[in-house]
């Protein structure tokens, strides 16, 4: 079924007109009365709505059913990765949002060669979140995960350590596998991977030293992209999402 | 270190000349005598050698020991992809190299927009077993996984159904989760996804026909490019590689 985000505000109310973006795409989409389509407010609520009027220009909803969204995992997972470069990072919001992340964290380390300055975060961090919008309405999800950036990699490693796990990904760690990281309950987990040419040693013993747990994520070396990608997807297989 | 993939028959003899690309690369990397480095068959065989000359322009190499590859994965992983569009093949076969796939395989299905001309296949085929080849030297990995073309649909689940697992991933699937399909014991595993569009319900009925399971990747309808990898993280995950 299509689905629309708007603002909270707008699905206040029980019948309510798509604007802007959304209505392009209905447009588009060339929606006709009676048809049916979800709304969400991006935050957990999705509504079951029909196409009350159409003119072809605009299209007005009534509200048929309020519900939570049924497309969330159980589990909530925010990742954590170093700055890479700007087309990678882009890439992994999009991926994160289709796997089901329900917030994406970018923060520099010592090996950062790419981050933005503080006069461009906010148009990134603009286009970012509406990437992850996108990525949310075409996989279906009910909530649009949150995209922000740490000014400091402690920062970074000190909000990562309050989940209920808390994993840090390098690739000389062999002992520790993930299997082993995630034994036992969880509802949070928090995943930081490095940038492009890795995690210095003394970053990985600060992050022990926060309270995060380093393991590896096989024998082979993953791209700075890869690793995130590959290790939420095997958390949501662990976590009984598929 | 740093790993060549050269001929069966280069590393048959215990010394042996870098060329070719394999020389331009040396030269960048500046390797020196003495420095050791990793040579592969690319089909199982991996050697640790040392550089016994070095030109500036011409490395030679002595063979140290021979050695089974130390990265792969002990399960077999085939990844069977329904024709997508050329970029998303692409990054297919760069990012299952790394997550560690046996072979990667693409056929036509109903809804494939996008399928090469048996003209440019020649061409294109070499060009994705490059891209396989790059991935395998940059991950660390001592086979490089060979990605090969079926000409039609029920080929490919004919060949796809000889794995121990053979497994198909359909978005209105929600029963039969991945879990419950690896349950037991497994040693090679086949993951077939749809294109764009997705498959058409004869083609999983078809499937089934041939002796897939078919199985559910989770509320979330991910890209035809997704879906792949998710699966292979997660059957790596599963067989215990991380």
């Amino acid at each position: 079924m299509v689905r629309f985000f708007v603002d909270p505000e707008t699905l206040a109310s029980d019948s309510l007109i798509l604007t802007g973006e959304n209505a392009q795409h209905a447009k588009v989409l060339r929606l006709r009365q009676g048809e049916e389509v979800l709304v969400c407010d991006g935050a957990g609520q999705e509504c079951l709505c029909a196409i009350s009027e159409s003119s072809g220009t605009q299209w007005a909803l009534e509200v048929l059913e309020r519900r939570t969204p049924q497309s969330e995992a159980a589990v909530a997972v925010s990742v954590y990765m170093a700055f890479p470069k700007a087309d990678k990072l882009e890439h992994v919001i999009q991926k994160a949002t289709e796997l089901g992340a329900r917030e994406i964290i970018a923060f520099p380390s010592a090996r950062c060669v790419s981050r933005p300055d503080d006069k461009s975060l906010k148009k990134k961090l603009e286009r970012w979140q509406k990437i992850a919008q996108s990525a949310a309405e075409q996989s279906g999800r009910g909530i649009v995960p949150k995209v922000l950036t740490i000014p400091s990699y402690a920062e970074a490693l000190a909000r990562a350590a309050q989940a209920d796990k808390a994993l840090l990904f390098y690739e000389n760690e062999q002992a520790l596998t993930l299997k082993m990281a995630l034994a036992g309950e969880y509802a949070t987990v928090s995943l930081l991977t490095g940038p492009e040419g890795g995690l210095e040693e003394g970053e990985v013993a600060q992050a022990r030293q926060a309270g995060l747990q380093v393991c590896t994520l096989g024998k082979r070396i993953l791209r700075c992209e890869t690793a995130p990608l590959c290790a939420l997807s095997a958390v949501m297989y662990d976590a009984g999402e598929f």
